[in-house]
């Protein structure tokens, strides 16, 4: 509405007449309460389950380094089945140790953002193999794509973080991929870039370079969290070698790791909510112990992308009932332990339809309702994550900008009531003409990007475009209007030059 | 999930081998929390500001009876200008009356819903003009398609009421269009049937054949409600007189009226969240105390369809961050008053694209979230609500089957948990063969009947076919499926020979 701070969000480049009239960056903050699906006493009831299943059960876990910890810890340690079994003593002092928010600094400091409490951010999407677009259809992931699609990461202000790889870009060779794609990262965006937790020398090289970006040493990123990554348990009850050690590596350079269980009802979990939550609790607690081990403090954020399957198919059904309550229940769950929540924008659509819209819809409510403070796979996701669309990419920018302007405070006071205005208009009279209608007609409300409100007979005239067609066109406007973020030549050199040397190394292995 | 209370929600239909597997019929329970937009000192700010309009401003009344129903009930007014000043302590007295919910009883009894208190109910779509599907394209209103839109509202479980003429049959005659269209209305569907506050002649002959299908008297039907309707105040503070009408001969029949001003932001109400909430409300006010002046204890349902216009056309923007605010903050307000609320599936998009059911996702959740009881134009509605599309009507059923099942109360308890199958599948292993995922495949879980989980490669073997393209498909089979309700041949006999009546004596004028 009228209020004076949204005024001053308006992208100054809409006002230049571009194409695309964005919201400017902000760091979003929720300020409504977050949804109860279950009550305290079954809150506790799942807790307490999931210390049963850490002290009875236990998790498998295949890096020795891991289960040297937990041993030193006091956990039993059974090295023959690769089992750790935790007593509840441990697991709530690993909770003492958590910080319930992490600010995370990219190499344009305008960029940070932070991730717990009532904050809220929204990140690129992560990890399809295939990419499409209406124009050449669906694709291997390749190098130009990715880059297009960081670029669309960095041209929407409602994108915060950087989601990951954007599509993988299978046409470069393996063991150097990595440096590649984080110098496109560090270059073609200024706004915080993901990790890949692979083997620990990936991980290692990423760090190095964005210390670079940031003209910063190693050990000074280790004060001042500049990344993140994500780890998706093998669930049932597994860690493998990469999970745990992205894990340690993340605490031990103190960068924000997100344990998100691959926890699906009826496939790696008994077929119920409670059962899935259970198993997914128990399996965020081993990764907050295990970095709480490795270094008391470390930021870790409590991630939950429990599903259910389609039981016709054994299919993922992603964007479900299920999921929506799993999120929000995980939200409960979440500020049980004062940890910073994770969930996504889901949806199973193999095409950016009315379906893939009411999924992304469907799960971001759930999610924002649940208090999530990062939102994954914010836009771009469809195919159940299998492929990236830069259609897709738009309709759900139009989704994240919507829900930031509901989240925007309202001011109910004398000057917005405008009591005096009603009177001067009259009974039947219309407000198109006011003072305050002209002066706000450009700011009042939200203005979409690609929701079209013109009527049937002026929808036709224009060619009868459906959302997917506009969006089309607004990705490609998009890359016209985008705008390569400043960064200085030396940093540059010194990125590039890491990279040459690393390849001249030959990279690292994946795991 | 896994509970007992879903397993006997499956139609037993879809276990004979249907195609369509829907949800059982049942009156929904939203057992959260309603969102709190605004604070308490700010609801408070706009019910105070509401009562300045009425007494300082008032509303302009075209109908004499309702001016003089004011007029001794000690309101000032003024009959050059037509406008009544209510003092705060008539409207404080009328709410004092107001029942917190109603119950309204169609022919069938079984399908009696309740509207109030966590109680949730959905009604299909409204009074379009236009109708369209993929095969035929984009038509006037007719009776076919009438008569089409009813089966299909019928058929469908989750739709709890009819929402009245789903689309206007422009090929009947006037006067005596509200006589067939209440037959059909009254034979092709044994739900909760809708009156059109149109002439007291019109309303009466309505009230008088639902008297018939139920087999009782009028001043039974006074006694137990059986029908609802809408007015939409002609905003800014008026009443034009078919709607006072409404209001005074609903209350004096003891049926359900939703008050919904057509408050739009920047055109009928100043341009801001405050103005238009604050206009909102005390429109829905002063009809409340017309309601109970009329018949103290009348049920009144607090409606809200406040949204912004798009200021770049001038176009009433539905589905837009205003409205999902709106629909909240009148939830604030319903409650405060001990008020059912009404709120509404709106969408702008002019075919059933990601844009449509973006926009009817994010309205129904902010509605859902919102505390509603009643959910207008729940399914159908395309085009800002002049068209109802057959295929948009299959999008809407799926979310709102979604939404129902995310309503439906969680279940943690051992059984649930599951921890001993966990002991039992082991790390690393699957649940697909468990005795319990085997035993509640079919139950479990959500189960669409529209989204699509097969994978790019499936999906594309079996056609490609979009959202759109697998609804128009259902509705076929749906209107394939459909089975008249029964109606015994006396009571049959009875609404015809009322509709011949009235037709051998010209029927009724519109106004």
């Amino acid at each position: 509405m009228a209020e004076p701070a949204s005024r001053s969000r308006r992208d100054t480049r809409a006002r230049r007449g571009r194409v695309i009239e964005q919201m400017d960056w902000r760091q979003l903050r929720n300020p409504y309460h977050a949804v109860r699906v279950i009550t305290d006493d079954q809150l506790e009831t799942l807790h307490r389950a999931s210390l049963d299943i850490l002290e009875t059960l236990g998790i498998r876990v295949a890096l020795p380094e891991a289960r040297e910890n937990f041993r030193r810890a006091g956990a039993l340690v059974d090295e023959d089945t690769l089992v750790v079994r935790l007593g509840r003593d441990i697991v709530e002092h690993a909770l003492h140790s958590l910080p319930g928010s992490v600010t995370m600094t990219p190499r344009n400091a305008q960029r940070a953002i932070t991730i717990g409490h009532d904050m809220l951010c929204f990140a690129s999407v992560l990890g399809p193999p295939y990419c499409s677009d209406l124009e050449k259809g669906r694709r291997d992931g390749n190098w130009t794509d990715y880059c297009d699609l960081l670029r669309l990461a960095q041209f929407f202000n409602i994108i915060h973080l950087v989601g990951g790889s954007p599509v993988e870009p299978l046409d470069l060779p393996v063991p150097t991929r990595h440096l590649d794609a984080t110098l496109a990262m560090l270059t073609l965006t200024d706004k915080v870039p993901y990790v890949f937790c692979q083997s620990q020398r990936r991980i290692h090289d990423v760090f190095a370079m964005i210390a670079i970006s940031r003209g910063i040493s190693l050990e000074e990123l280790a004060s001042t969290p500049s990344t993140y990554s994500i780890i998706n348990t093998n669930s049932p009850l597994q860690y493998d070698a990469p999970m745990a050690t992205g894990v340690i590596e993340m605490a031990r350079f103190g960068q924000p790791i997100l344990i998100t269980p691959f926890t699906l009802a009826g496939a790696t979990t008994p077929a119920t909510l409670a059962g899935a939550m259970a198993m997914c609790n128990a399996e965020v607690l081993f990764g907050v112990t295990l970095s709480q081990l490795t270094r008391p403090g470390a930021p870790v954020v409590y991630g939950c992308a429990t599903a259910a399957v389609d039981m016709k198919t054994g299919a993922p059904a992603f964007a479900m009932p299920e999921y929506c309550k799993a999120a929000q229940i995980a939200g409960q769950l979440a500020r049980r332990y004062g940890m910073p929540l994770r969930s996504s924008n889901f949806c199973s659509s193999n095409t950016v339809d009315a379906q893939a819209a009411y999924e992304a819809q469907g799960s971001t409510w759930a999610a924002i309702m649940g208090g999530v403070n990062l939102l994954m796979h914010a836009a771009g996701w469809l195919e159940g994550g299998l492929c990236a669309s830069f259609e897709k990419f738009v309709v759900d920018v139009e989704i994240l900008q919507m829900m930031a302007s509901y989240l925007e405070p309202t001011t109910i006071d004398s000057d917005t009531l405008g009591l005096s205005e009603m009177a001067e208009v009259g009974h039947g009279g219309h407000f198109f003409g006011t003072g305050r209608t002209i002066a706000s007609f450009e700011t009042a409300f939200y203005r979409p990007i690609l929701s079209n409100t013109r009527n049937y007979g002026s929808w036709v005239e224009q060619g009868s475009q459906d959302a997917m067609q506009r969006s089309h066109e607004i990705y490609k406007h998009a890359l016209r209007e985008y705008e390569q973020p400043h960064l200085d030549a030396d940093t540059k050199e010194a990125l590039e030059a890491f990279v040459a040397w690393r390849k001249s190394e030959g990279g690292a292995p994946l795991v």
